[in-house]
């Protein structure tokens, strides 16, 4: 209380490459050494670059956003020792403040080619920055926050992603990234131990079940609680990828609206607190400054488990919720829209994503929900639709 | 406005089968004959038995919970003829109210055997009436709304729930229900249309994408507004499966607390809407009176798309809630409960299922938030965990 | 839990005249006899009827709300002994549901003249069913409830009210109800008791610091807690006035939607709850399912304590919500409602009245504000307004 | 849309007296001349002081906020020019953002002796840093925005403030202060001009009925739209007051938590706008982003008009909220807190307080909800409360 500032833990360089700055770090691996401490129960302030490291430039050519390199993102803040953190112990990480840097005040979203990672609609929209008529407040927050994995639970996930691999029956789909020494950034280590985490460390594009990472959880904003498993001494904790705002799903892949900034956060050492709790996963307590839109005000659409082609897919959520994003944007094209425009809109504003019902075999059923007030005019379907002419995203060339 | 009274469209006699009602059904097939007829703009109330048609007693016991005939549930009310409305017609029903019966004021919730119906989470608990510690706000809703398909709609769904049959591939589960005559009901039918309808009438416990359903939309309360397809002359509507509360994805397949009642609503056709508004599923805008804990109030958790066994899913968001859902039931067993309690109270309280990331490969990740307001004592991670004695769910005989 | 039926407290009887019913009462008075004991811990079932005891009709006159008889009013239900309550414990009372008659599913609202009780705008609308364009979920709640004055708190009352009354400064204003043999009703007392709460007993009209009473709020509707002062061996509780909807203020004196109905109670005794809390009124916490709207839902007006002839008042709350109210209704008559019609509506709707500002001399601030999303056409100021025509409230003849 | 960064219409000195700064202001007067021009339709950041104008230091001392010299607060950002704005117009301000500077990113708040602008609580209260066990999100409002007075309206101001003066009839207080030449000052007038301004300026403490002006209200954050009325021709809008966060009546009178910043603001005409609507007061929707506890974790507080000598007041709901606020301070104070440590809190947290009923003679009801998850243990009446060492405010020297 009282005068004392806030530390800032790590400052980063927006005009450096992100791979030159030692306390950065893109890869998983209990071995990347940490770059710095923090004691049991400190506020600190923590800089992030966006998730491409500075990939994106502020203008409106879409060539950046489609070749981006995918080996160099995320960039994360960390890792971080917290003091008296030991494996088995939980780390309770309180958000602060989300801010983006006051002179940087801008982000960008985008949707990548096909064979660039993609999106969750990519068969259907595979290339696309502009959505006039809308307007909403952000919900800022961290995409990616985590404890180092273990040298076990990294071998667990370097196995067990590695058989999905091996065993790829998803058509003509990359269905995960296995470790990739190219652009493998490991903060301050010794040469040998960069070629270790190069070698075995794990991509961060995934959020995995026993520390987190990239869940990409549009709630976690100011006021919120992540309670993380801890799997290495001094946790080593890490942070990145600051959205100003998400929707459920994240549909177009890189569809929060990016950015760099500041995270203000305080650690709390839970001793003992994965047996206490018996946790497995990480869970967490969003703060009380969400959207609050009425449940009135979400025009809602359904999605069932019968894709596009018209088959029937067995209780699958994971079609039901493709189907239910079709649905909005064939709505949407109504005020004039494009596809590519309602597709980014759904990436990056704050909408919700529901699982409504997954026991009656053989439909499951989601559901998305517009919030209808971040539009300039009324999406009722009762209103008269009037088709404007809403200019368009900024495309790449082919 | 005024004096006059709503008039009852349909009353049923809780007394009597439902075999033995003719305003009743429990088939969707086009020739089921309408019961009755609404006015366009017509408000009116409509009586509906219990999703079991009444096989469920109020007592403790739970070998008629084991036993329920599942070719005898879902016993709808309709079907209605809506004056004035057309195929390609959209019918918007207006949930003005939904109550139990004043002198029935009671449901009930349970898990199936796994060889009848089972639920999302039967492989695990297999077999399960009583959660002390936790009180929540009702609210009322129907499981099932909806028109009545076309007999192309209807051959549709005949034909691509049988290709799922006939393919499948889910070891040992029955992946879908084919049409079936013992206990089909067809309302006031002539017998030659009795029969076609029990041999062709789908069954009503999926919801499916050409008219909803069987959604089992927790949200559907007072006020809320539904916009369906229409597919037939006089939209043919009927509704049922009355809810006290159910949570998101209604896990445990019977999984909300279940009730007979009366619910109140009104009906207008906005013509030519499906074309109007591209429509292929029904649309909704919830009504304003859900429970509201704010946002700090749910305790998260994660799930990711990695099954039980260490298995690695590509972006299945099925097996990421099934993994939420369990690792909810380890957290709350520290407070005494067994798992069948805490399956139970998934389903039935307003728990909040959402897809959070869907597009970074391979993990899927979802989150059930859980209202700690509904619980006696404090569930907070840091706050003490006192193991009480809770007693048990009523079980079935072997 | 199980299958133990709530037991009904009280039974009221529609076609019975209030004064013949022993179970109800309509002032406040420690020597008025319990109709009946509740347990600690009990949850009852309480029948009430509406606050004029059966006055109004369910008709479009309006002569029945004129001639309201103000001396036989608030006839309430108790009161109740609840076990083990003394004085100096806090009774806690837990809203489970309030539910109107099923067979007489209606309510009433109106204007007095202002000879007749009147209203807080009454100077300006002396006189006035019928307000088209709007619809509002119900928050039903009970206006009064509280327990037993003890002789002391009577008299301190009568006391305070006399001096009052007898110092009146407001131009030709009745600024309190003295105490009123003419019909009281004080249950099943004896003749001497009878007389005795006749001559001394106050009037149930105004809330009082000590016990609560007519408080009037309109969120104590299912699921809340309300905490009561007991002042009487016993406790003698009391519960009246039913609700469908109201808005902050009441603002038109009967200005909730009034009704006959059904509560559900669960009592709880603390222990010298009084000394322990320091508790010299009621307080409470709202249930979770209030109509949610979302504050950008909400049209809101400023009022300022400088009345309507432009003299300042110093700090007066009371005048700028009087001004806050006139600014709503000035601005609503642009859709073409009367003046009476918006008058009426502020006083039933859930309207959120605010004190804003109390500290800035000369001039408090108070703030009203209108959920938008009760009206059926968009009253945004920049949404085009057209005057409609909008019938008109039903008039008592001169 | 796109790379254009947003115009700075104000930058403000933090190292310079606020009366050199030209673009600053602390009274109301037409003639003060505009600071910068702002186009319709244009988004700008304006830069504000704190309401001190920069007195108060970020340190411990008390000494700064008990000395405050109220002659020489509130400098006001402005005024500015709305291009095509005329009397009678309608000016749409909407809030886009309010941050502190990222350099300052500290507040504060405090207790003025009575002599000195006293506050709600100040015969009780009369003098008073530091709160433990509470921690809140902020929601940042400006205190103050308004559009200049016509010379008509700051005539009748100066009237109707004058006569409540002559006639004060509240014993020994200040009941309004009139214009004041000291430490006025009038931007970039000349000399002529200042001296009108400071014989004839109006004080900017009390907000008033014509343009809104300082009336604190808490829920004007990001997403907020304001409805100001337009006196003179461009309209003349000025800014300032910055809070972090405020209670409804920001009670304590610098009772927010006040702090300098940067507002980003959007300004849009509407043409005619007063008559259009009515308008004589300004109004406002509130954004999207409130704090969102649910009503059922708010503890509320009821209190009447009676006063704290036991005195009966005529429906006074001023009374009320003086006795409401006292109610939570009894309360309060279980848990160790001193009386100005709950007096400060209710200021500057976001409490809830509402007009309950104000037509029961002789009682006004407000109520004041304390959102309970603010603080670090469990308020609720049931738990039980341990009283804790929660130190101190700083207090100035006698």
């Amino acid at each position: 209380m009282g005068i004392k500032e806030i530390r800032t833990a790590l400052k980063v360089d927006l005009n450096k490459h992100a791979r030159e700055q030692p306390g950065l770090h893109n890869r998983w691996h209990p071995d990347i050494p940490a770059c710095g401490k923090i004691a049991n129960n400190e506020v600190v302030k923590i800089e992030c670059l966006d998730w491409t490291g500075g990939q994106i430039q502020n203008n409106d050519s879409a060539e950046d956003v489609r070749t981006v390199d995918l080996t160099e993102i995320h960039y994360l803040s960390g890792p971080f020792d917290i003091e008296t953190a030991e494996p088995g112990d939980v780390l309770l990480v309180e958000i602060q403040d989300v801010q983006p840097f006051q002179d940087q005040p801008w982000g960008f979203t985008g949707v990548f080619a096909k064979e660039n990672g993609g999106g969750f609609l990519d068969e259907i929209y595979p290339k696309a920055r502009h959505i006039p008529g809308v307007r909403f407040a952000g919900l800022i927050h961290p995409g990616i926050l985590g404890c180092a994995p273990s040298a076990e639970v990294l071998a667990e996930w370097n196995k067990r992603e590695g058989e999905l691999i091996a065993a790829n029956t998803v058509d003509g789909r990359v269905v995960a990234q296995p470790p990739q020494p190219m652009n493998s950034h490991a903060g301050s280590a010794t040469e040998d131990i960069k070629d270790k985490v190069a070698k075995e460390g794990a991509r961060t594009i995934p959020g995995r079940p026993e520390h987190g990472g990239n869940c990409d959880i549009k709630n976690l904003s100011r006021g919120s609680k992540v309670y993380l498993p801890v799997h290495v001494p001094g946790a080593k904790f890490s942070v990145g990828d600051l959205h100003f705002s998400q929707g459920d799903g994240e549909i177009s892949f890189c569809g929060a609206i990016e950015m760099a900034g500041v995270i203000t956060l305080k650690f709390t050492v839970i001793k003992n607190g994965m047996a206490k709790m018996d946790m497995k996963s990480p869970i967490f307590i969003p703060g009380p400054v969400e959207p609050q839109f009425g449940p009135g005000r979400f025009l809602t659409f359904e999605g069932f488990s019968v894709d596009e082609h018209g088959k029937q897919h067995y209780l699958d959520a994971t079609v039901a919720y493709r189907q239910t994003c079709l649905r909005v944007i064939e709505y949407l094209r109504r005020y004039g829209y494009s596809d590519y425009q309602i597709y980014l809109l759904l990436s990056c504003a704050p909408v919700q994503g529901h699982i409504a019902g997954i026991v009656d075999i053989p439909n499951a059923c989601t559901t998305l929900g517009v919030p209808m007030d971040i539009f300039d005019f009324d999406i009722r379907p009762e209103a008269d639709a009037v088709k404007r002419d809403m200019g368009s995203c900024a495309f790449a060339s082919e």
